[in-house]
C-alpha cells in the first residue's frame, strides 16, 4: 500500500518554481467555478504520520487559493456538548456547504486510529467503525460531495530525519514534542493500524490517496496537481454519481400488508382511556426523571397520514414531560443552509444531547414518502435513503437514544370525514389546504412506499409502531405505552450493562 | 414593585374554566399570524421564586399553544463551548428565529442574581451587567422582538406554603429538594438583590412583568392573557418601533477629516518590505503560541475601499499562522437563517473561542458603511448600529478577544488604476463588477460614512487603525505591525492580571 510513497519523490527547486504560478492559478479558477456552480462540496481530509508535512501542505494550500472559501477543522478532544451526541456528530456539524472546501485535519480515522495503538479499542470495534466511516463518506458521495483522502506517508528513517529537521529549524522547532518522538518509537505499531483501517477503506468512491511525505516539494505540487485535477474532472462531469441501487420488488401478490392487516376498528372507551392516560403520562414521567436516564436519551418519530392526529398526540407525551427537557422539531421545508449540505444534515443539526427529549413531527423519512410519491427526488435518492435512514438510527441508537418511530394510520373514509370537519371549523390552524387533498389522490402510491419504508426501516433498534388511528383515544394510548415500553427496556438494560462494568 | 402580587390573588376553578377555551384558541389564531407574517420573534423569559410555578406555567403555555413553533431553553451550567466565549454568547445562539416563541427558563437574568446572592459578583459588577443587558434587550426590541420579561412572586409564607404543598404531591415531590429549601432561608436576601435588578431593568421597552405565583389558575390566566395581549399589540401596530436617535452633525465644517490627513504617499521598498514582512509574520506566529494566548482570542475586521488590497493584507497574516488556528469569515449577502435573527447575530455565530484567531472579511460596518450609503436600511437602523456595535466589541474584548479593525483607504485614482489592472486580466477571480464601478460614484458618500464610523466606533477597547494602503507594501507591514503590537500588549495585560491574583 505504501510502496510507491517509498521511493524517495523529489522535485527540485527550478521545475517547482516553474511550476506554481500556472498551478495556483488554476487552482483559484477551479475553486471559484466550483463556487459559483455551488453545487459540490469539496471535502479534504489531511493525514498522515508525524511530521509527513500536514500542516504545511493545509499552509500551503491557503496560500494557493482563496482562503475566503476554505475552512480548516482541526479536532483534539471532543468538548462536553460533542461527547454527549453520536461520535459522528462533530464532523457532521463542521461538513463544507456545496461551492465550499472544507479541509480536515485529523478527522473520523483519527479516533480509530489512535485508540487502537493505545489498545482502547478492539480489532472489531475498530472495523465496525470502519464500516460505519465506508458508508458515511457512500453517502456523501451520493449526496454530491467530492472527497479527497491524502495520507502523507515517510518511512521509519525519513520520519527521524523529517523530525530532526524540524527540531533544528527554529520557526518549525515548535511543531516537535516529546509526543512525537514517542509516536516513531511505535512507528510499526501504527503502520500495522494504518496499513489496516486504509486497506479497509480504500473503496472506489472515496480511495486513499498517498503521498510521500518527505520533500516539500514534491508534497506540495503533487497535492495541489490532484485536488486540481479532481475538482476539475467533477466540474467537467455532468452525469450525478450515485451507488448502484435494486429497484423495490412486489412481494405483496396477495394484497396483504403490514397496513392491510392493521385492524382499524380498534377502540378504547372515554373512562377507560383517561385512566390509561393518567397511567402512562405518570410513568413517563418518571422515567425520565430516572438516574438512568441521564445517559440515554429519547428521539420520538411522527409520521401518518394527513389528519391522522399526529398533533394530538405530541401533546399527550408532551404533557408528561417537563418544557425544559424537550424540543419539538416541525419537519418543513428545508432552509437555504440545509439545502446546501447533505439531505440528512438537518436532521444531525438536532440531534438531542443525553438526558433530553426530541420529538419530531414528520423527519427524515419525508425522502421516501413524500419526496418518493410526488417525484421531488430520483429514485436512486429515495432507495438509497432506507440505508441512509438505518445508519442514523444506528448511530444515534449506539448513543444510547432510544429511538422510537410511529406511523398513524386512518381509513380513507375517516380521512374523508375529518378533512370535512375540519373544513367546518373556523379557527385557521384547522386550515385544509389544497395539498391535502392531493396528498389524498395518492393514497395507493402513500400506501406503497409506507409499506416499502417499514419492511427497509424497522429495525431491532429503532423498529416502527403502526398505530391503529381511526380512534384517537386507542392510537393515543398506544403512543404512550409503546414510549414506555421502550423507555424501560433502554433503561434496564442500562442497568444490566453497569453491573456488569461492577464485574457483579 | 411586588406590592400588587402579594394580594392573595385568586380565581376561582369556574371562572377558569369558562375562560380558557377562548383565551386558548386566541392564542392559537394569534401565534399562527405570527407565524404566518414571520416577521416578530417573541422572547418570553419565565423567571420567578423557586415553587412560584415557572415550570408550570411553562407546561401549560405549552398546552394552549401549538408546541410545534415554541422552543424553551434551560440554562444550566454553561457548557465548555461557551465558557470560552463572551458570556452573552450561549444567548444569542438560543434566539427564536422571527415568527416563532421562545421561552427562556433561565435567561440573562440568572447569573448576575445567583453570582450576586452567593458574593461572587460585585455589587458594581452585577450594575456594569445591568446595563448590558438593558442594551442588550434594546436592540432586540429595535429589531424587531417583543420581549415578555415574566417574574412570578411569592411572598415567604407563601413560597413556604406553595413548597409544602408540591413536596406533599407525588406527582410534584420530585420538584423540591434541599436547594429550593435553602433559597427560603435566604428569601430577604433573594429579595433584595431581585428587587435592585428588576428596579434596573424594568425599561420601557423591555419592563417587568409580576405576577403573584401562589394560585395556579390566577397565574397561568394571568400570563395566557398578557402574552395574548401582547401579540396580538405587536401584530396590530404596523409602525416599527425603535430608539429616537439624533441624526449625525457636521463637525468637518473646514474640510479636514481623518481620512484626509492620511499621507497616501507612504511606501516602503522592495527589499525593506522583505525584512519587515519576515520580521512581523515571525512575531505574530510566536505570539498566538504563546500559552497566554490560550485565555486570549485575536479576532481581525478587514474593511476598505474596494481594491484597496485587503485580501492580499489577510493573506499575508494568514501566512503566519497555522490553517488549523484560524477561521476566515467572508461576509456576504445574509442567508434565509440569518435573516430571521438581529442583524448581529450572523457575527455573533462565528465569535472564536479561546486561542484561536477569526478573520473578518467584511464585517459587521456593513450597516454603516454599504447599507447607510445605499439605503438597503433605514436610518435610524443604521445611527443605532454604532452603540450596538460598541456593545458587541465591548463584550469580545471582556471576555478576553483581541479586536483589531483595519480601514485600508486607497486615492480616487489609484482605485481607477487598480480597476483597469484588474479588467485586463483574465483570471475570473479579478473581475471587476458593474457594482464595483456604481460603488466609485458614490465616493463621497462613503467617505462621510468612513468618517462617521470611526469617530463613532474607534474605541480604547477596539480601536480603528487606518491603513494607507496606495502602496501595498506599506499597507501590510502597517497591519502586519499593528496586530503584533495589539497582542502583545494584551498577553503582558494578562500577564498583569495573572501576577494581581496572585498577589504579587
Amino acid at each position: 500500500m505504501f510502496e510507491s510513497a517509498e521511493l524517495g519523490h523529489k522535485i527540485d527547486k527550478e521545475t517547482y518554481r516553474k511550476a506554481v504560478p500556472e498551478l495556483r492559478s488554476a487552482l483559484l479558477d477551479a475553486q471559484y467555478e466550483l463556487k459559483e456552480q455551488g453545487k459540490i462540496p469539496v471535502i479534504v481530509l489531511v493525514s498522515g504520520q508525524d511530521g509527513a508535512g500536514k500542516g504545511e501542505t493545509i499552509n500551503i494550500l491557503y496560500e494557493w487559493m482563496d482562503p475566503r472559501f476554505i475552512s480548516t477543522l482541526a479536532f483534539s478532544a471532543p468538548t462536553d456538548e460533542e461527547q454527549q451526541r453520536p461520535v459522528m456528530w462533530r464532523y457532521w456539524r463542521a461538513l463544507p456547504p456545496k461551492g465550499r472546501i472544507g479541509i480536515f485535519a485529523g478527522s473520523w480515522y483519527s479516533g480509530p486510529i489512535h485508540d487502537r495503538i493505545d489498545g482502547i479499542m478492539t480489532k472489531s470495534a475498530v472495523d465496525a467503525r470502519i464500516d460505519q466511516i465506508n458508508r458515511f463518506e457512500q453517502m456523501l458521495v451520493n449526496e454530491g460531495a467530492l472527497i479527497l483522502k491524502f495520507w502523507f506517508h515517510l518511512t521509519k528513517d525519513g520520519q527521524r530525519r523529517r523530525l530532526k529537521a524540524l527540531e533544528k529549524d527554529p520557526r518549525t522547532a515548535w511543531r516537535v514534542n516529546k509526543w512525537n518522538w514517542d509516536r516513531l518509537k511505535t512507528y510499526d505499531k501504527l503502520q500495522d493500524v494504518v496499513g489496516h483501517v486504509l486497506r479497509m477503506t480504500n473503496t472506489p468512491w472515496a480511495p486513499w490517496i498517498i503521498i510521500e511525505g518527505e520533500d516539500d516539494r514534491y508534497r506540495s505540487l503533487t497535492t495541489g496537481n490532484i485536488l486540481l485535477d479532481a475538482i476539475k474532472q467533477r466540474l467537467a462531469g455532468t452525469e450525478k454519481q450515485t451507488t448502484p441501487v435494486a429497484p423495490p420488488v412486489p412481494v405483496n401478490l396477495d394484497g396483504r400488508d403490514v397496513l392491510s392487516e392493521l385492524d382499524l376498528t380498534l377502540k378504547i372507551a372515554k373512562k377507560e382511556y383517561e385512566n390509561q392516560l393518567a397511567k402512562w403520562q405518570g410513568r413517563i414521567s418518571e422515567l425520565v426523571r430516572d438516574p438512568r436516564f441521564k445517559a440515554k436519551s429519547l428521539i420520538c418519530v411522527f409520521e401518518g397520514s394527513d389528519a391522522a392526529g399526529k398533533g394530538g398526540a405530541v401533546r399527550r407525551i408532551t404533557a408528561a414531560l417537563d418544557a425544559r427537557d424537550y424540543q419539538i422539531v416541525p419537519i418543513a421545508a428545508p432552509t437555504e443552509e440545509e439545502r446546501a449540505q447533505p439531505y440528512m444534515w438537518r436532521f444531525w443539526r438536532h440531534v438531542p444531547r443525553m438526558g433530553r427529549v426530541t420529538i419530531f413531527d414528520r423527519s427524515w423519512y419525508g425522502r421516501v414518502l413524500v419526496e418518493r410519491v410526488e417525484g421531488f427526488c430520483a429514485e436512486a435518492d429515495w432507495l438509497r435513503a432506507y440505508s441512509e435512514i438505518n445508519d442514523f438510527e444506528h448511530e444515534l441508537a449506539d448513543a444510547g437514544a432510544v429511538v422510537v418511530k410511529f406511523w398513524l394510520q386512518i381509513g380513507k373514509d375517516e380521512q374523508l370525514k375529518r378533512f370535512k370537519e375540519r373544513e367546518k371549523i373556523e379557527f385557521k390552524r384547522f386550515k385544509i389546504t389544497e395539498e391535502d387533498w392531493r396528498n389524498r389522490e395518492k393514497w395507493d402510491a402513500y400506501h406503497n412506499a409506507i409499506c416499502d419504508m417499514v419492511d427497509r426501516t424497522s429495525t431491532g433498534n429503532a423498529p416502527w409502531t403502526l398505530v391503529e388511528a381511526n380512534d384517537k383515544n386507542y392510537a393515543r394510548v398506544k403512543i404512550l405505552r409503546t414510549v414506555c415500553e421502550r423507555l424501560e427496556a433502554a433503561l434496564a438494560g442500562a442497568d444490566d450493562k453497569s453491573k456488569k462494568k461492577q464485574g457483579t
